[in-house]
């Protein structure tokens, strides 16, 4: 089965917006094993569309359009696809009805226009638009499948994991279903993980293991296919073991777990609260924290102590401590940490010190990063960071590490419950 | 003249990767007046790219690759043009030495594969390579041009921008020289701009005016086009004194500047020093201006008071304040900015408070916000927020709403001077 995927929009050609979709639908596809041979971007334009579709017929079983079904003369997408094939649009009354619907429920009033977005190809399934009012649409004729979508991402995603990949896996006669599930790691590097796991991943093939590049975290995607999304899920079971098994040090979560979202829920099943006192990262691990929705009842709040004078004045550290043994220093992020946890009578007190860059500062090369965790049964635990990055990748990587440290405690804190 | 851009990689087909070289090269093109009709994406297959390119050279004047041109057996770019043109690969001296040196600069063994990327299109123009070890090419051949661009964006725009914009400048026969400007505006939406600005963006075709979308701030880039830089500049000129004349409340920078290096710039000139108190936003407005280099000298440090004992008990600011006009008021956020103002020494107070979301908090619904500045001349500036977005972005915004009013004071504060 070859692929070809068309997206259409001229505003792709002007170079207004990148081709998101054709990343996401080729990664989709190559998961059930539907391999893309072409990309296409062609623009609003009917003779141009339909050269290009007369070409992916030459050359793929499958063609998956994006774009052009909204309802100004611009789109054209369904209208050039029905002359191509000879097959006639027909109104759709359940797209109908909910068009009617949108428009009166917002107040506002349908025009002729928009009828038009009820018009599917004949004999096609449709494919239901929940974020949006353009239905997509899946057609065989000739022995080839044509799938159209929606072009915005937010509509087209939802469409096509929900409707296209169930209609794609009933077509490929795949009684299957397939179950994901996403291993999120910290302070390992993605070649790191690959090297370690280099034996599980080239092995093994269902689950399919993927590690996914983001920034500055490394995931590894776990699918599994089997007739049931019990089968599946007992598949992933033992991969997911040997896998812990050799990199779990570093596993901080699972699927949409972040780092601060876990750092949240640990922190309310615990009954606990936290303060930090921040120099390099100025706020950023507070804040990180604080885009978790329900953080108030644990985030008692922080400073943030961006020069020497302030973390003398503002928490009281002993300007002899960090005269001996300068700001940069695990006894400066033991102070921090101890001196903020008693000033906002946390359960948990984070101190981080450190060279931001791009210069040295305090006699350590930029880089030089010093985490202090103030902990409930009053031990401290620090942390020294060697980074290299610019200085804000060096910022948040701060933040992170400190996020990443104070799960991997509250973790074992759990086991020991 | 019709160009199409193909993108040679599998790792595209894959969906690893997104093609945001064809974004990037379609922008440039619309600016000099050349129309992309097609982007293609072929994988690393020589029988595919080879009819890829049969196809393009029936439909574009000019064809701009990106991709293969690497050191391994995958990358096929070159060779397969050079096989359907009937034009030979010839070393090139200057780049074979380029190789050579960066080899034995970093203390590498030079491969035989490596001597492959110095290897060149016969009679074709090389575009240098700053960033990497491939040189580009530009070739003409029956009529049609050909430009062959490496695939990893650090590399192929430096490229493009340097090397192959310059050559489609002289290819076109235009003695052109092309300087664009661009203007940051922030607390407008890009409908908003675009409608007030409409007749003039209309009306003008040299400098033309392009708004870009990104994230959370609106631009309009002006690119004229001249015989000479200074006769460029000069048209750029009259048209900005008339965006300005409409939309200068919003203006806030030029070029690179953004709202957290603008109030760093200003802050220096004006050797003031700040600190802040944040609530809803926990530390994102000291973190966003702490990201710029150099700014100890101003960042005094700051608060983060996130729930209402912590606003009492840190910055000593009276209970009783807070019960008669709540934490989401004008009033907190004054108090907010006076008191750490004061507590830092600093010459200017941020109070940030407000409703994050997702629900309403204190009689307040998800989005309301009050900024408060206290200023070095002892009065205070307050500033309401009605915020519609999630609660991150509410929290984004809110600190770069504080950094833009920052900004307008500071710049009519030199406007005095």
């Amino acid at each position: 089965m070859k692929a070809e995927i068309i997206a259409v929009g001229s505003e792709l050609l002007l170079g207004q917006i990148t081709n998101t979709n054709a990343k996401f639908i080729s990664a989709r596809l190559a998961d059930i094993g539907i391999d893309v041979h072409y990309q296409t971007v062609v623009g609003d334009n009917p003779h141009r569309l339909k050269q290009t579709i007369e070409i992916a017929n030459e050359r793929a079983d499958m063609i998956i359009f994006t774009g052009g079904l909204g309802p100004t003369k611009d789109d054209l997408t369904k209208e050039t696809i029905a002359n191509l094939l000879d097959t006639p649009l027909v109104s759709h009354d359940a797209a109908l009805v909910s068009i009617e619907a949108y428009f009166t429920r917002t107040g506002r009033k349908m025009t002729e226009n928009n009828k038009k977005q009820a018009l599917v190809l004949h004999n096609s399934t449709v494919l239901e638009n929940h974020h949006g009012m353009a239905p997509g649409m899946a057609l065989e004729k000739s022995g080839r499948h044509y799938i159209l979508l929606p072009g915005p991402p937010h509509e087209m995603q939802p469409m096509f994991e929900h409707e296209a990949l169930p209609y794609l896996l009933r077509m490929l006669g795949k009684k299957e279903v397939i179950v994901s599930r996403i291993l999120n790691f910290y302070g390992i590097g993605e070649a790191d993980l690959e090297f370690r796991l280099q034996s599980i991943i080239e092995q093994q093939s269902n689950p399919t293991i993927a590690p996914l590049a983001s920034a500055d975290a490394v995931t590894l995607r776990l699918t599994a296919k089997a007739e049931t999304r019990e089968e599946a899920e007992r598949l992933i079971v033992p991969v997911e073991a040997e896998i812990r098994a050799y990199v779990g040090e570093y596993l901080f979560g699972i699927n949409d777990d972040t780092l601060s979202s876990k750092t949240a829920k640990l922190l309310h099943e615990q009954n606990l609260t936290i303060a930090a006192a921040e120099s390099l990262t100025a706020g950023l691990f507070t804040s990180e924290l604080a885009s978790e929705p329900g953080i108030s009842t644990a985030l008692k709040g922080g400073v943030i102590v961006y020069d020497e004078k302030a973390k003398i004045e503002q928490l009281a550290i002993p300007a002899s401590l960090l005269q001996q043994y300068g700001v940069v220093s695990a006894e400066c992020a033991t102070a921090l940490a101890v001196h903020v946890k008693q000033k906002f009578k946390s359960s948990i007190g984070v101190g981080l010190t450190g060279v931001a860059g791009p210069g040295a500062h305090g006699g350590e090369e930029a880089g030089t990063v010093w985490i202090g965790l103030a902990l409930p049964d009053e031990k401290v635990e620090t942390y020294r960071l060697q980074l290299s990055g610019s200085r804000n990748t060096n910022r948040l990587r701060t933040a992170r590490f400190a996020l990443y440290y104070l799960i991997k405690y509250l973790q074992s804190k759990n086991a020991k419950m």
